[in-house]
This record gives C-alpha cells, sequence and structure tokens, in this order.
C-alpha cells in the first residue's frame, strides 16, 4: 500500500449519482463551474485527509491507502454505505393549500423546508403535493472519483494544512511556526486577527496539533501590534487633535467594541 | 490642583436631575438598588477616567483636577453643557391607530422607538399622542456627586485598568503583564478567550496602549494552551476510542466551527 493510516494526505474528489452520471460534489472550481454549482466564496483546493480519522465516508477512507500520487481512482459506494436506503414511509402527501399557507409555493425538484425537516418535492398535480423527506441521495449509489495530490511529510507542513483546514478563508502556510521539540508558537498573522470564529478555530486548531502530535505540549497562538511608524507621539497640549488624527488613520473593524466608549454618561448623546 | 490632565483617577459618580431629585445613573450598586434601576449583569464599581481625554461630559472634565481622593464634589450642569435645550419643534402628534398599526400600545411616560428616533410620550387623548423626540434629559439641569476613589501610578496598573475598561465582565488584574522597557507581552487568561468581541476589545486595548504609553513599540498577546496532563497518548490501534473520550473531557464551546468538520461530504448526513 503506498499509503498508511495516519498518513497527512491533500485529495481531489469529484462524486456523481451512478444512475444518472450527475455530478453533486467537487473539490475542483472547473467542475463546479461546468456543472453549473460553482459558489463564489466557496475555497476549491484539494482538501486535508487523514487516513483513518473517519473525515470522510468510511469506504472512501478504506481507499486512501491504496491510492497512488496524481492518480484518480474510481470508488462506487452502495446506498446502505453512503446516505441509506430510500424509505417510502418518509414520502407524504400535504395539500398545495396548506403550503401555500406557510408561504411556500413548491416547484417540481426543488428542496423546501416543512415541519423544521428539508423534504424535495417529487410530484405535483390535483391540489396535492407530494413531499419527500428522504436525504436527496438516499438509495444512490456514490461514484467518487479521487485523487491524492500530496502527501504531507514535515510536521511543519502538517501543522499548517491543520489549520487551514480550520481557517480556510486564510491562504496556507500565513501563520508563522515556531516549532520546538515540546511547544510551538503560533504567529497570527494580521489579516486573520478579525476572522469570524478565530477563538474557535484557535480551540480545533490545538485540538488537531494535541491529536496528532502529543510531544507538544504547550501551544501558544501569538498576535502581534507595532506601532504605527510614522505617527508623532501625542502633545500634551493638543490631546483632542491628536486623537482625532490618530483614530481616523486607523483601520478599525466595524464591529461593536466590548468596553463603553463614554463612561459617566456621555454615551447618552449630551450636546 | 491635587490633579491633573493625563491623571489615571477611579471615579465613583452619581448623577440626579437637579428639579426633581431623580437620579438617573450611578457606578454604586447599592444606589442603583434602591432606586429601582439595578440591572444584573452591569458592572457597578468605580469607572477609569484618563483626565483630559474627553471620556466625561466636559464640564465633569474639567472638575477632576480640583477632586480630593475620597472626598465627594457635587457639580451642577447646566442644560446647554448636558444633553442641550429642550426643542419645542420636537414634539409631534399622531393619532393613537397610526401607533396602533405600527404595533406600539402607548404608556404615558415610556419611551417608544417611532420612525427610527426615540421618542417619549408625553400626552395621551382622544385617540392623539404627544411624542417627545428631544433626549429624555434635555432642558434638565444635572447635578453630578462625584468621588475620586484612587489615583493609579504604576504603568502596569494603569494597563490594567485599560484592559479592564475594554473588557469589563473580566475581573481586572487577569491579564498577565510582561512590561519592558519598549514592549509589552499581554498574557490573555483562559476564562477570556470566549469573551464576545475579545479581538475588537484587543484592538482597543492596543489603541489605547500605544496613546497613553507611546514609548511601547510592540504589543504582543499571547494566548496558551497546555496539554490535558493526565490523559494517555492516543493509541494507534485504538483511534476512535480515544479520540471520543478527548472530546467528551473537553468544555468545547457551543458556537459553529469555522472549519468543515467533514469534507468530502461527510456533512451532508451519510448513514
Amino acid at each position: 500500500m503506498p499509503f498508511k493510516e495516519g498518513d497527512f494526505l491533500l485529495i481531489e474528489h469529484t462524486a456523481k449519482v451512478k444512475e444518472t452520471g450527475k455530478i453533486f460534489d467537487t473539490t475542483r472550481e472547473d467542475v463546479a463551474r461546468s456543472e453549473g454549482f460553482h459558489k463564489e466564496g466557496e475555497i476549491y483546493e484539494p482538501k486535508l485527509v487523514v487516513i483513518g480519522e473517519g473525515w470522510v465516508l468510511k469506504v472512501l477512507d478504506d481507499n486512501l491507502p491504496s491510492l497512488s500520487l496524481n492518480k484518480p481512482k474510481t470508488i462506487e459506494i452502495s446506498p446502505d454505505k453512503a446516505f441509506g436506503p430510500r424509505d417510502p414511509e418518509k414520502l407524504r402527501m400535504v395539500s398545495l393549500r396548506r403550503l401555500r399557507e406557510k408561504g411556500i409555493t413548491p416547484k417540481l425538484g426543488t428542496q423546501i423546508e416543512y415541519d423544521e425537516k428539508l423534504a424535495t418535492i417529487r410530484t405535483m398535480g390535483a391540489g396535492r403535493v407530494q413531499l419527500d423527506f428522504n436525504p436527496p441521495l438516499a438509495g444512490k449509489t456514490l461514484v467518487y472519483e479521487v485523487t491524492a495530490k500530496k502527501k504531507l511529510r514535515t510536521q511543519e507542513g502538517k501543522i499548517h494544512a491543520l489549520i487551514h483546514r480550520r481557517i480556510p478563508l486564510l491562504e496556507i502556510g500565513k501563520f508563522k511556526l515556531d516549532l520546538e521539540k515540546d511547544d510551538v508558537v503560533l504567529r497570527v498573522p494580521e489579516e486573520a486577527f478579525y476572522i469570524e470564529g478565530l477563538q474557535i478555530a484557535k480551540r480545533g486548531i490545538t485540538t488537531d496539533i494535541q491529536r496528532f502530535f502529543p510531544a507538544i505540549k504547550k501551544i501558544e497562538f501569538v498576535e502581534t501590534y507595532l506601532a504605527p511608524k510614522k505617527e508623532k507621539a501625542p502633545k500634551k497640549t493638543s490631546t483632542k487633535k491628536t486623537k482625532a488624527k490618530r483614530t481616523s488613520t486607523k483601520k478599525t473593524p466595524k464591529k461593536k467594541p466590548v468596553a463603553k466608549k463614554k463612561p459617566l454618561s456621555k454615551a447618552q448623546n449630551p450636546k
């Protein structure tokens, strides 16, 4: 086997429904575009998978060790190992009037939310609509084409990939790592300071590093702010002016600050 | 003058309307309780004011240098130096029906939002309601009783107070400071990791430190995660089990993680 459990692989994949040939998922931007489900803001690139971690469907995970670099492998997955069989009990007829009352205008083949569950509109006619509460891929045999693009070998490369998995919006490698034997310092780049969910991502990165590199006992995240270089120190005699200037030249994020800016009731909009 | 511009003071204050004697603002929990406007979760404690920074009404700011420690001073503020005169143009009659259409049931003396502005209900009768768009304290003479409780003298104490001002929910002094001549390392306590707005607060703390201590050229925030001590390193042969255990013993915050946890379409709810 070219690969083994615990290996860090970057994987490309494209998945389709066997019966129809319809592609429903891909890591490749060109495929997403040509199939018409490309989403702006979505990141298309090979994804990190650690073999045996259960990050992907089990059949896929089991097949990863036998991949060869850059050689696509086709893996067929029967419904019972994918999204389960299609359950006829999960079909339900409702009146068109009832849907309309809920503000839903049904359209054949589309998904709607009904009673807080997702349903697909299967048939329509004579004022009645058939809702299918099965997952859209239930009962389908899936065909994955999977390619291992790269095997990560260094601890540093693996940690970078783990960070990127938790903060996909940030280009890989933007954190600077100071790796020692039993600790690591992760220098957070300024452009990541205001990414939503940063603190949760840090927790996730920590969990990942502790899991895959148990020798690392201490993980430190460091965020550095340097004094703006060309500004003069504020003068005592012109406090207000200097303050205004300093504020206006700063790229202040729009979110509400935690602190009350004006204690002693100035916040109440005095003249 | 006991104090001067740039001094860091911890100030207690209680403010009332001169004409009625009604207290509308205080830093003291006992006063807030006895006046009936105590709010759960609000932090009642002396507040940091740096003299001359404009953090409080100008008349108050101008009076701060003449305070003496622990001696309350009464300061009267005329309407023009507080919330401005009351403007009769800002009174408006609307029909009760119109308010009802907007889902508002008016009650004498209460504040409502109307056309995205705050208004006080002044009179009601014969199907008509008078709305007052003046700030509630417009036209009022205010009487502040202000007490300087403490003057902060050390750079460390001042930085702690600036941090507390930006993250009032966190007890003062919880950050650990490594202060050098031209840089400071701020060690964020674990209990602050998931405080909402932490990143914005860091930016604010940075701005404050750069303003008041221009000699400090570099500010670093450090968040440290230590490996859990009593857990064994995960064994290769029982990956799943170990993982489950590690996860369950961890206090995971409830917010949605940034990363997709299940790439390769496992997120689509497979069986």
